[in-house]
């Protein structure tokens, strides 16, 4: 199952400089971690924005679920989800390669 | 450059089947022409609409503004444009994998 | 997979009246064969509007969208597509409960 | 009655973690119950977010205000109520059957 | 049941005016028919605007939408309905008085 | 001069629970009192929300801009207000009977 | 009684130029008319748009729905009504002077 | 120039009242002086709300934002600038005259 | 007088493609005659719309209205105009150099 | 590359005024720095808001993000980005003259 998310971040200005580092740190080795098992496929930045648009490929929605819940920065994040699936325009099966 | 282009597509009922049946066949053909070529990277279908979700890998915007309205369908478009980066979580470099 | 699809039909005043009857025929049995086939688990009418609230349970959201575009009334129809899963205060589990 | 409700959850970050694991556990209990009754027929989460899409079949307008004010979360809720009524093409009575 | 009914009328200017004619005065015999017998309790005009704020008092939401849709200005309308109920503070019984 | 006013109310979680309880007793009292004058001459809650449609019978725009600053819990509302006229269809002089 | 009205026309590109040109003809002498009688104090164009925003002093929120239902290209508008009332800063009293 | 302004004014509660009153009296006393001038032509409470809505006849799009920031309440409100420009139907040059 | 001018451009499909383009030369002509005069200072293309983001030095917003007005197109624009005044942190007076 | 950017700044009213100043006086310094790179190619003021309107010059979105993230107020920024191209009646190339 493709996903399309739309992550806004929104940390508070007066939250402790040290802690948000922790969360940062913490937030992109997960990340990564989950962009190396194909479950996170793309992760890109919107210019100017502290915000990012990502694709996921997961076994269901309760998985994606789960997964963006479990994100150090999630209590700081508007997210909307997009239910994805192959166009037929396409020259790749999207759920196979990226 | 990359770009996230959102495509919502509304063709008037009344248009000749065939006159929107080589459209399509147009549209489908460029735009696997433009995804061979590495600058049309991705087209999803969001589920349930008649809309797509695409990313285009180009040199500048005015390349994108032209492949756009060089689309068969564009005149039956609203297309919304968003500038992507490269996200420092990013465990590729999106401009050049995909 | 769970999905929450929200319908707004708008038929256009001109179109022959005939047509319209034979659509919505067609479109109420398709509707009920996809709910004995467990697929399309929910429909109600919201108040006052030609629209309808429905719950689908697919294998995909590639198959909830064939099923979409395959209504008799799909064309007059503008639709929202919100991807559902299990709530942990739920008793009973939806996916295979209705 | 039936009624379509969207609850929107967002808890101040800085609330007691203890006092907010006690209302989500009040919440899920008087859930539950009030699903055994049957008058809170469904309740799903939508995917990626801290919110859900229920439906209640009660005896009235009032019964489901009162029911939703008396929920633990309802102070940190945004509360958006549709009245549903039976479809023409829904091949239950969906008042009597879930 | 109470119901807060928001009607925008939007009659195409290409319509025969006789036949716009007809159906208005259709539409001020229902209306007045209805609330005559006590179901449609309130209709104002909003200044300035082809649109109307009604209140109905019917059995149940399937009854509103019968009754709106039996109004011969629906295929014209845009409308929107708040399920209402008894205010704490309301010095009269809503359903009952009018 | 009758208008459509729509209050929504958002009481700060950290006010004195003694002072908005204060405050609701306050506003009902004041509220009763102008139904009882004619003025306020409906209130309804909206089910689900902490808000309420009301109908005013004043004598200008200024009256009622007057009557609703009054309101003990007029800091906590975001008000709208729409300016209603006597309907074609009524069956009744809105400004005298309710 | 003072009302704030925003008129925002439209009128269909294929409609007849010299009825349009009647039509615009009579809205002018009609609001001229109006402005002299002193019920439409104000009237200034939106720059760059084909709308106005006005300034009405009439008896009524009904006078004011008379008024605006005559103009002759009313049925080309969309127009929007905020009741005004005396600003406590301000020098002069808006209903008796402009 | 002539230009409409739309403020809404939002004052913290929990700000000292003394400090707001003063606010407020610099506020009318420099709004009050401006009307004298003939620069802040038009001022209208807007009913139910504590907004304004302001017509400036100044020299420049530069002096309108000199004058709105220099008031006392500005940090509390929002602000909406519409560009005006004399109506062709107007009766009155409304530069010269209010 | 320096303004923001967003313009969205929609030509009905069905409009005589010879007529379009004699439109579209005029509107370019004029487009450039306006902007050798520094009157129209600026204008880009939003990348993938047919709509333009344009600055304007003139001499009045009534300036600004009968230039916009004059333009070919502007029966198929949706035209927004923001006032401008000079930056405390321009390098230059934008009034005087493009 | 051409950008144009929104940036709408809110800083809260309780922050310490002397490092408010500060950062103004860095956020004034670094714009014109860039201004004269001819990276800022123009910032004009939105008449009667805490906003402005930009215009960047840089080589890629990339470098956009970088530059407006390293802003002492963008902490307290709304942004919003829209990539533009050449204009095809544009009487100058706007990437190499301003």
């Amino acid at each position: 199952m493709l996903f399309h998310v739309h992550m806004l971040v929104d940390i508070p200005l007066d939250l402790d400089k040290t802690y948000v580092e922790e969360l940062k740190a913490k937030e992109k080795a997960l990340s990564q971690d989950l962009q190396r098992q194909g479950k996170w496929t793309h992760i890109w930045r919107i210019a100017g924005q502290y915000a990012n648009i990502s694709i996921f490929n997961v076994a269901s929605a309760g998985e994606l679920h789960d997964i963006l819940l479990s994100l150090p920065l999630y209590p700081f994040m508007q997210v909307e989800v997009t239910a994805l699936c192959q166009h037929y325009s396409s020259v790749k099966n999207e759920e196979d390669a990226h």
